[in-house]
């Protein structure tokens, strides 16, 4: 492809959602000369006041999102769960990035499973489920136990129950409300990695670093930049990331979640959007993902997503938290997303400690 | 000083001035989790779309700064020629940082000097005049050649002349205006400096290592750090900032401009507010001077000011430039200001270039 015209200083860029990571595009937006215009139903959003502009709208509401589709450039968001029929119709008024068949995907677990083995990677066992007696049958399928999963709009652990005989596929088809599902084997992986990776318009793909990933109850807690894998891991790690995004033809970053198995890489999901794991950039990239999603979408050159530190940890801070300590600490980069209420489990802020 | 209460996450940071200065300075507040309120009389104000809420309001309007600082907790500027009667009025309901004292002394280049002077710092030669006659009188002082500016609301070259002999007064005096002026001696200095330097509610000074400056055209065209000036001439640079930050009473971050002559360091001027100078900390400084300004007047504990790269270049964008170059630069980071319309002399951005 050739480099299509980049979008110009002065232009605006949508952003559908209005929490943290549209927060953090809006002021890379700002820094590269856009305006940012932020889209979401909540009046409180953070992101918008650090944008030019807003809409306070449902993401149902067809007029609102077309009045905002005509008054910006290029759109994009910082949430897989929006309405893909929504974005489908706005693309065809303005430029969406990333593409709408890749949220597509994302949304429904047993399509991007599908999507991440039929790209040739590997991930654990799964099978499509629609009743009790489904689970029953392919739990064998699966390795004798799994974890049942809703097919669609699951986020950070909700919707989801463990099956670890066949008695239990009951009870765990109700906990999960009775909905088509997935069942995956229970993999017994030795940690969590995820790469962030990023393809512009011209097919130009640049990926950070592998990273590795601390979950508390199923939240992110904490990344670590490298991942310090091995070559042969990270390789591994990198060319499935790579297929991913280019099998998606995709514009803008993506994250791709991914377990270590022995020497085996294994495709846990894709979220088409930046990366909590991707936030240490920040501090510890030449190039930060915030930046590098807007540069994409703009149909800028893709900047340099090389380390420059040595190693950088990234941690959440998570519901009611005392940010002060981190203050002094001199080492570390504080993060605060202006949210006004804090809730047991909702993400404050972020701080990154790095090593030069 | 003891510590005083810092401000809590959510809190309002008031910003007299919308433009580059403001915009990074609400970038910074946002970070820290506060939110940001611009106050500029300029609807197209370029910090207004990083900034939670702003007032289009001339600065000469009492009732509208009233109204202002009744809805933030702390008030700032980003700019030196505000109003000091105003900044004292305020003062009254809302805290104002840096002190309305010190802008008072940095907006009349007379009683900047003097105080300079007064707390011991060197200046090149100088004497208030206030007629052509007592130019040609006072040009002996000076040595016999000197520069002619006005003690007001001088900026970037503009409001002053050079007078090579006393033939030449008349027509400096007319140049100028014919207004209250100071007549400086011509100093044959070997490059220009600044400190940037920061106090902090509690009094805790820390200073970013000075650099070195480049002008054209009277504009500030690109800061190298380090100035790399030797032991012996960088502490002299630094305990004159560090004397004049402490003399001042001062809380925030203040540029010190300077003169290196052979083995001597000149105070050229203060500039009371975050400083085009300081810039390269963005990207070489372990907290940049936005968030080190917004640490101090909020009464947060000032941030580590060390360098984090080994050098950096600070090149300004000034009108119409073609940043498209600067985009696929991989060691340089580009910030756009987010102005519309570029003019000449008008500062459209600026770029960071390191070396780790």
């Amino acid at each position: 492809m050739d480099q299509p015209d980049p979008l110009k200083p002065g232009a605006t860029i949508g952003i559908l959602g209005g929490g943290q990571l549209g927060r953090m595009l809006a002021i890379a937006a700002a820094r590269l000369g856009y305006r940012g215009h932020i889209f979401s139903p909540d009046p409180k959003s953070p992101a918008f006041d650090l944008a030019a502009a807003h809409t306070v709208a449902e993401f149902e509401d067809t007029e609102a999102l077309s009045a905002f589709a005509e008054t910006v450039d290029v759109i994009t968001f910082e949430f897989e769960n929006v309405d893909v029929g929504a974005l489908d119709r706005i693309a065809a008024q303005t430029p969406v990035h990333p593409p709408p068949s890749a949220v597509a995907i994302a949304q429904d677990r047993l399509v991007e499973k599908t999507f991440i083995r039929d790209a040739g990677a590997q991930t654990a066992p799964f099978t499509g489920v629609g009743s009790a007696e489904d689970i029953a049958q392919s739990l064998g399928e699966v390795g004798g136990t799994g974890i049942l999963k809703t097919r669609r709009f699951g986020y950070d652990g909700k919707g989801q129950a463990r099956v670890r005989s066949a008695d239990e596929t009951e009870a765990a088809w109700n906990t999960i409300g009775g909905q088509p599902a997935i069942l995956e084997g229970m993999v017994p992986f030795d940690f969590e990695i995820s790469v962030v990776i990023a393809r512009g318009q011209t097919g130009t793909v640049k990926a950070y670093t592998s990273v590795r990933n601390e979950h508390r109850d199923s939240i992110l807690h904490k990344t670590i930049a490298p991942a310090d894998l091995g070559q042969s891991l990270e390789d591994k790690a990198q060319s499935v990331a790579t297929k991913l995004i280019e099998d998606l033809n995709y514009v803008g970053v993506l994250g791709v979640e991914m377990f270590v198995v022995g020497d085996e890489i294994l495709v846990n999901e894709i979220a088409p959007r930046v990366h909590n794991s991707g936030h240490w950039t920040l501090d510890g990239a030449a190039t930060d993902q915030f930046e590098q999603h807007i540069r994409a979408i703009a149909g800028l050159p893709l900047g340099d997503p090389s380390m420059i530190v040595a190693r950088a940890e990234m941690t959440n801070l998570i519901g009611v938290d005392d940010v002060s300590r981190w203050l002094s600490h001199m080492a570390s980069r504080i993060y605060l997303y202006g949210k006004t209420e804090a809730s047991p489990g909702r993400k404050m802020g972020h701080v990154t400690t790095v090593n030069r």
